[in-house]
């Protein structure tokens, strides 16, 4: 059962004991700053066997709650359990988990929804609290006690230097060949002590590949073989694949105006079967030498580093699928030197992001006719996971798309609206919109033009003319006429979906 | 009239012509990149005799339009004078003035409300289209034809490097001494070209204290002796000192924590009367060695610097009332050292606003009870001046503080609201929110703790039982707990306004 192999630290080896026993470590009403990161690299037995704990505690009539820090996403052994144990009392940056989302919605979580490359400075800044625990998986430990990192980074080095006391989850199911593959940038600071981050080039090494930690501070380490939440992505639909087909024309016709390079800039793309189907079409399209600077590498990016169509990708954490994992895996060493994994905090720092000009893709819940995106929000008030890293990569990217299917729902629903319901992002950062109808080039566009734009190339033909006529009596009818608006019916589409399940008349 | 010290440079000297001759060169549909940012150091003749030759042609039933992109507001000279004679087509990224206003709302005149940061960088992506003319306030001509800036920078590098010709206004009411005040950084380029920008102070010098143009490119010289639009300032009443009073309490109690130095960190600040009764309450605190990194250098700046508190500003232009305007121009040459004009680009840098660690302040128009701030459209459809620079400070603050009185149009109107009617800055980019009533340390609450903070610190006691109404209502019958919202209400308030002229039931 025991791995030693793993850890080679010898006074390390002697802190190996259960997950129970580490869970036993974790006072209620503490926090606790874990890793994971899109379902990665998160730990998969203590948060469990603390789930039962608050469990028994619970039924013993003891209140044992904790409030959780994590990379981003986590997986069922994390947030669902500990969700479902009601153990949670405070959540951020990020939750993607079916089971806490419920908890959240019904108001039984706080539930902080923050920019990605904001979670360690904000930690170091000090108004979030003290943590009193890290609990990080990781994949080895070397001699000199230095920690391997696993599939994701996240924030577990700011995890590490800020924690009262330290448990880690040495898995053994991560591939060995990981070692080497990561780069931990130890350079930042608090103001006024920050420098410039001198990375240049997606492919650049900054720091060094291990997670420094004081062995004094680490009271438990659990010993875990257990696969990551790794889920199946759906093949790319017709949608998907015609939302692609407008995205890599106009990168082809950006291109050729000189407007972007022939292997354009790096990539950001957020996880999902659309930005799979994009990256599906370069392994296609006529761009060579391509890089991508993102938060997670997922299948498609990996069939592109394959087909040698992208020649390196950072990010902080992997997002693939089993099988995809496994290929991984398997061939780990051959990935290793094109493929880098970086704390969240530079993986989307806003100075990293503007200065390589990152392309950045990202879905969307819905768009509105001025271009405003509401990423989080379902009806204006249902969260649905967060807003991520879509943040720090649209407002800092060289050319910011959003792209989405025109209707959900089976058609009940339009992604595009009078009015978002509530607002991520802000027109000034949605520069081009993508739907399987057609994308709107909005760039340099003022609100009357983004709608006409909008309508005419996104929107699904159903609702075009509702549409139509919502812009038409709001210009005549608007408090002003920059960006008429009926406040009457602004978010009518959206009650009338509450009332009926449609927002068809 | 003529002022030939001010041009040494001798074949520049022989360029100098009427504006009317100047407008002459400048055709209908072109585009004009013309200097100016808040009122100071636009082109104050040229747009003018541009204003009378569009009316003429008007008049002889021809069409006459230009696109304008300046570096944020100008005067009446250039954008008073060119709406009025219904001169523009298309105007970026910053406008305050009434005329254009007008014109905007009424549907007359597309505006494209840009973060200030990103106008030159989108300039050189090239799809706002060419830059035909220049049109750059100058203080001064060299002897080898290096210019030298007047009261503002904003994007005048950009202009001048993209036109196809050249004209200068040269402008000897300016003060000489301005010469040496600027730094011209000119080190930025497209990716995959750019960067990291070497300033890690905010008085730090890292370009050259003139812009660089080729003469052969200059078209026309203008002589002018006109002053800036220097408005007065409203002396700080009730409200503001008690705006600025909690405000100060708050980095008092922030320093005494230990999660500000003394000396804070550099200070971003709008331009108006909170904003220089926070300025003039500095003046009584107990912190030394301040610094300024932000848009603009107000009236309380420039007492800051006398006072010896505030050892170093650097901005991007000069916003003084009349009276600060003459102490400044007497005495220009006692501030130099400490005064550095820089173009927005760099001045509004998310990198730099990030590395410097800025505490953002700026004003509103309306916030929610979520904490989203509208900083642009009244109602949701009339937009009053533009986003900004406040974009590119309050996502990349240190603190993001905003701060507004509690009510308006005489207690018509309330600043918090259950929805905002527009968003200009999400719930994570608002992280400290300051009225007369006092304020709401925003960090960490999640929404619904935040609805509790804002009502109970910010809100007028007037509307506080209403929202408080409001959100027991909502927290019962929202589609999502999460961020509870009424759909049919969320913008009621703002509809009954419209209807009724005032907020109150």
């Amino acid at each position: 059962m025991s791995a030693p192999h793993r850890i080679l630290h010898p006074d390390l080896r002697a802190r190996v004991m259960s997950p129970e026993d580490a869970a036993g470590l974790i006072a209620s009403g503490t926090t606790i700053g874990m890793s994971g990161f899109t379902g990665s690299g998160y730990p998969k037995r203590v948060p469990l066997a603390l789930a039962q704990r608050i469990e028994a505690e619970h039924a013993a009539g003891r209140p044992f709650r904790v409030r959780i820090w994590t990379g981003a996403s986590t997986g069922p052994e994390l947030d669902g359990a500990l969700a479902r144990a009601d153990g949670v009392e405070y959540r951020l940056p990020y939750n993607s988990d079916p089971i806490a989302r419920e908890k959240i919605n019904a108001g039984r979580m706080h539930y902080v929804d923050m920019h990605l490359s904001q979670v360690a400075p904000m930690a170091w800044q000090g108004f979030l609290g003290p943590l009193d625990t890290a609990l990080i998986e990781v994949s080895g430990i070397t001699e000199d006690g230095a920690l391997i990192p696993s599939t994701s980074i996240g924030n577990n080095k700011t995890w590490l230097e800020r924690a009262g006391q330290v448990i880690l989850e040495v898995n053994r199911w991560q591939s060995e060949a990981l070692s080497g593959m990561h780069d931990i940038y130890y350079g930042t600071a608090l103001p006024p002590d920050r420098v410039p981050i001198p990375l240049v080039r997606p492919g650049q090494r900054i720091g060094q590949p291990t997670l420094r930690c004081d062995p004094d501070r680490i009271v438990a380490i659990v010993e875990t073989d257990a696969p990551d939440r790794n889920q199946p992505f759906a093949a790319p639909d017709g949608v998907a694949e015609a939302i692609a087909g407008h995205l890599l024309d106009f990168l082809r016709d950006e291109v050729r105006r000189g407007r972007l390079p022939p292997s354009l800039l790096p990539l950001q793309s957020g996880v999902g079967n659309v930005t799979n189907a994009v990256l599906a079409g370069l392994l296609e399209a006529p761009f060579e030498g391509l890089t991508a600077y993102t938060e997670v590498i997922q299948d498609g990016m990996l069939d592109l580093l394959e087909s040698g169509k992208l020649s390196v990708a950072s990010a902080t954490a992997f997002s693939l699928s089993p099988e995809a994992a496994d290929r991984f895996n398997a061939q780990a060493e051959r990935f290793r030197d094109r493929l880098i994994l970086r704390p969240q905090e530079i993986s989307n720092h806003p100075e990293l992001v503007r200065r390589l000009g990152c392309l950045a893709m990202n879905g969307l819940i819905e768009a509105d006719i001025y271009g405003n995106v509401n990423s989080t929000h379902v009806m204006g008030s249902r969260i649905q996971n967060g807003i991520g890293g879509s943040g720090d990569f649209a407002r800092n990217a060289y050319v910011s798309i959003f792209m989405t299917p025109s209707t959900a729902k089976g058609g009940a629903i339009s992604a595009i609206v009078p009015k978002v319901s509530h607002v991520d992002h802000i027109a000034q950062d949605v520069q081009v919109l993508v739907t399987e109808q057609g994308l709107a080039d909005l760039r340099g566009l003022a609100p009357r033009q983004r709608a006409l734009a909008i309508i005419e190339k996104c929107a699904h033909p159903d609702f075009r003319p509702a549409l139509a006529d919502y812009v038409a009596r709001a210009e005549s009818g608007s408090f002003g006429g920059h960006a008429p608006t009926l406040l009457d019916e602004a978010l009518s589409w959206h009650a009338r979906f509450v009332r009926t399940g449609s927002m068809r008349p």
